[in-house]
């Protein structure tokens, strides 16, 4: 079943998509404002219980990032094979995966506009399976972490190139633009191993495919990640781990290959779905 | 008039602190959860006009971090001179400023205790001046910047330094482990340009000076942060901004001199006041 939040009529609602409109579940369930509610109280059953008797409700709506408001968003870079060197810098892959957090207004919801900004003509994909974390923790055993992932989605971990190496140390500025990115279109629920270890992950500028990999092949597969991040941070109900890209992005052309205007960027994962977003000038 | 938010008898408030015990105004503001939410309304002043009529109601409390639900705390590296020679990477002063976010569960509040985790002995600090955001904006421009600053407060910005370096870049995990460092006391109304643009800031260890330095002598005035952030991301009313730090960290001097359960550490700026907490082992 795949849940999401959507605004219709210029209210945000969270329900299950039916693909042929949204079934709204959040009015019958008032003590939970947000899908990060429903997960800390651990019902994507209720919901799903709730939505087999109940009617399509909206078929005009638009797509909202499938957890609006969590505490935090916490992105692996350099986790696919070929990706240190894509970086031609000399150096060795490191001992430990590289980190970084993106604020939520990065991301703009399935089937939205992705902007490039005035400011820089650099604008690139980079397509991740997100996992979202149901039971929160602290240094979580690797070989528990999975019973803490409540469900998985898509991203475009949108990026402006220049602006990841505008300083000293760090890449915050250039993944943190507003609505730069995208995440969706669902929350699909996680109850199976199989659907994480070994699932083919892609993302297509327009009909070209740029990056295809598998999950098998993560130098820092999700159970490490989720077992190294905990050791520093507590993770909680609705927190987001993007697990890292593969190789393919625009700036390793030669020339690069950045977004223009009208572009169409589409990531997609066996069993989580396809995440679709337009490129505009701001 | 100072601002605090603090816990007594297993409750948050926010209140004035009168230096002998809080005046909680939480409970006659209903609508407003947090300070956070008072700022957006732009309502400090409220809160002090309401205040000069009451009591002191909590003598023993804890403090906690002044804006406890920020969306989003940014803070700013290697901004004080000789700062980027301490790298001692052979890199010259970027042309742009470091910036990394942390997760407000990173800070303790005034008087609190900060974590030293058994993953590593090399717990540090940083006294920083913190601005706290009122008005929000996007592309706010360098003359307009101060009007978006609602309040002051302090941080030790604490560092676990060699995880700052585990990975290719970025400092991420060496910058957010949980109680690593402090924030507070209180929230300091800003209303004048005096109380930033030339203020001594100072942290000691134990009785020891480490850092001292004047706010005039940063690399990236703090005018130049609000609109530099500002450019990529929208800032909202409690947004954080952590503005850098003098040389003199731990980890500068030869042989480094690091944390140790029992330190106290004590970041004071003038006019702001001071913030101290004391270092445990986990």
């Amino acid at each position: 079943m795949n849940f999401a939040t959507y605004t219709a009529q210029g209210q945000q609602f969270y329900g299950v998509d039916t693909g042929a409109g949204m079934i709204a579940l959040s009015p019958f369930f008032p003590d939970w404002a947000t899908l990060r509610d429903v997960i800390a109280a651990d019902a994507l059953h209720q919901l799903a219980l709730k939505a087999q008797n109940l009617q399509v409700s909206h078929t005009d709506f638009t797509y909202d990032i499938p957890v609006p408001d969590p505490e935090k968003i916490i992105c692996v870079g350099v986790n696919f094979p070929d990706r240190n060197a894509e970086y031609k810098d000399g150096q060795e892959a490191p001992p430990n995966m590289s980190l970084f957090p993106r604020f939520a207004r990065s991301f703009t919801g399935h089937n939205g506009t992705v902007i490039r900004p005035p400011e820089t003509p650099q604008l690139d994909y980079e397509g991740e399976i997100a996992i979202v974390i149901g039971k929160g923790g602290r240094r979580i055993a690797e070989e528990d972490a999975y019973d803490h992932i409540a469900a998985l989605t898509l991203c475009n971990e949108g990026t402006l190139r220049d602006w990841v190496r505008h300083a000293k140390f760090n890449v915050t500025q250039g993944k943190n633009w507003d609505n730069s990115g995208a995440m969706g279109p669902h929350l699909v629920p996680f109850t199976s191993p199989a659907q994480l270890d070994d699932i083919e992950l892609s993302c297509r500028v327009n009909d070209e495919l740029r990056q295809q990999d598998r999950t098998s092949r993560m130098l820092f597969p999700i159970r490490r990640q989720i077992a190294y991040i905990s050791t520093f941070t507590t993770l909680v109900s609705g927190d987001i781990i993007v697990t890292g890209t593969p190789t393919g992005a625009g700036a390793r052309f030669d020339p690069p290959r950045f977004l223009t205007p009208g572009d169409t960027v589409t990531v997609a994962a066996d069993g989580i779905g396809t995440l679709s977003c337009t490129v505009a000038d701001e």
